[in-house]
């Protein structure tokens, strides 16, 4: 267990930005693994959509947890999306966390959003990192603000306020969702002591532009997801116009029936 | 919910083939019906490869049950894909279906086919779906055969006996997969006394000339799923070689939380 979160802890650090594409199921998370992705993250967004509850109101502990024993022994090093860690108490919060890192996570996400549109605490979310990072010394903890997403006022120096308080907790990694900005993503990345995570944007800066920025890891969020949907509404929507839809580029049932694990495993 | 029934049942005699698209989730059933979709099928292989297990082997009746338990209640017509039934035991199957229409499905699907390559014994099959019916009279029971599926030797006679004989027993509709020459669908429109469901095949015949060739309805199977699966994997494969992603024609983050019911619901 320890030498996975060790080798995930070293993508971090390869001189090329490591890109986490997010997963929602066990289909996804393997078909992306066998497309050459050693990492894979969660979005709740695609948890929360796939299971019909809502995203970031601590609805979906129950089923991250499911998905976390789904993909947790599969072969991919896998880093989980908990929202606030769906709980306001850093001990549950630890507590949880130890869970998934028991069920084979190498990482998490957790996020000092609320759903109604505030930040968190930064002494209470700051408790809550060194509370999970004493429960699971080794997991890698990205913490992310969302002093970005959340439209605050002037955020940089915010920003850099809750990167340094979460990192002096134990956060082995920052993440800082809505920025495209990549003089901005620079500044981040010289001041803050621990790999910066970007989101990546459809029409962005693309992985090495991120990278000579100064970024470690980018993510996907709910990209992935939201294409995967617009895909399968498209090509619904083909085949009733009557549109032509390509017989190729699409997996076949056995490579689909190929990414679960043998029958009875 | 007999009103839906009849709703369901009304929609295999438009003049147009019922176009049923196949969904695997609450995400991909919500975004299709938000699309104009009135009825929406399950996948099994989605549904199984979602939840990480194998299709065709009931290794899946809790997934079906659950993703009935979500879909169910939504403003949509659901019929879902019981694989052969998750039994050998008539009662057994005409058991489970009862509960599925009880949690608001208007119709399954039920096939013939075998995980050995094998088709299950003709009378055992009419016995299971007159066992559903029995329990559930008003529900659609599509009775597939997997003649072709299965590369029966000169198929279309045993196709025909087997149509008839589940027609006899109670089926509402049969589907016949893997067909795709459209004189051999209007020869089975002709000589079976229900609606026929062809598989929309990519390349194949298009919705309106299965129509004129006798098909009442048309599925597409995992077609929806596997394109979802290949949306996800390319645009991660797009970010990580740098190539454009284009920033349009995606679903946002609030039009997907929008698919999901009211916080709380």
């Amino acid at each position: 267990m320890t030498d996975r979160r060790a080798a995930f802890r070293a993508l971090h650090h390869t001189g090329r930005p490591l890109l986490l594409p997010n997963a929602w199921d066990h289909a996804s998370a393997a078909a992306l693994a066998a497309g050459g992705h050693p990492a894979i993250g969660t979005t709740s967004l695609g948890v929360a959509a796939a299971a019909g509850r809502p995203d970031g109101v601590a609805a979906t502990a129950e089923q991250t947890l499911a998905l976390t024993r789904r993909l947790g022994r599969l072969p991919l090093l896998l880093t989980v999306d908990v929202e606030a860690g769906f709980s306001d108490d850093p001990g549950a919060v630890a507590g949880y966390v130890a869970e998934l890192a028991g069920l084979g996570a190498v990482g998490i996400n957790l996020e000092d959003g609320r759903a109604d549109g505030t930040l968190a605490d930064l002494a209470r979310t700051a408790e809550t990192i060194a509370a999970v990072k004493a429960a699971v010394p080794d997991l890698f903890v990205n913490a992310r603000t969302d002093t970005w997403w959340l439209g605050v006022a002037d955020p940089l120096p915010q920003t850099l306020t809750r990167a340094r308080a979460y990192v002096a907790a134990g956060a082995d990694g920052i993440f800082v969702p809505g920025i495209v900005d990549l003089a901005t993503l620079r500044v981040l990345a010289e001041r803050v002591d621990a790999p910066l995570n970007a989101l990546y944007q459809p029409g962005g800066p693309t992985l090495d532009e991120l990278g000579r920025a100064g970024v470690a890891r980018v993510s996907t969020g709910s990209l992935l997801f939201r294409a995967a949907l617009a895909a399968a509404v498209a090509t619904a929507d083909a085949v009733r116009a009557g549109r032509f839809v390509a017989p190729s580029g699409l997996p076949s049932y056995a490579e689909v029936q190929g990414l679960v694990p043998t029958a009875g495993a």
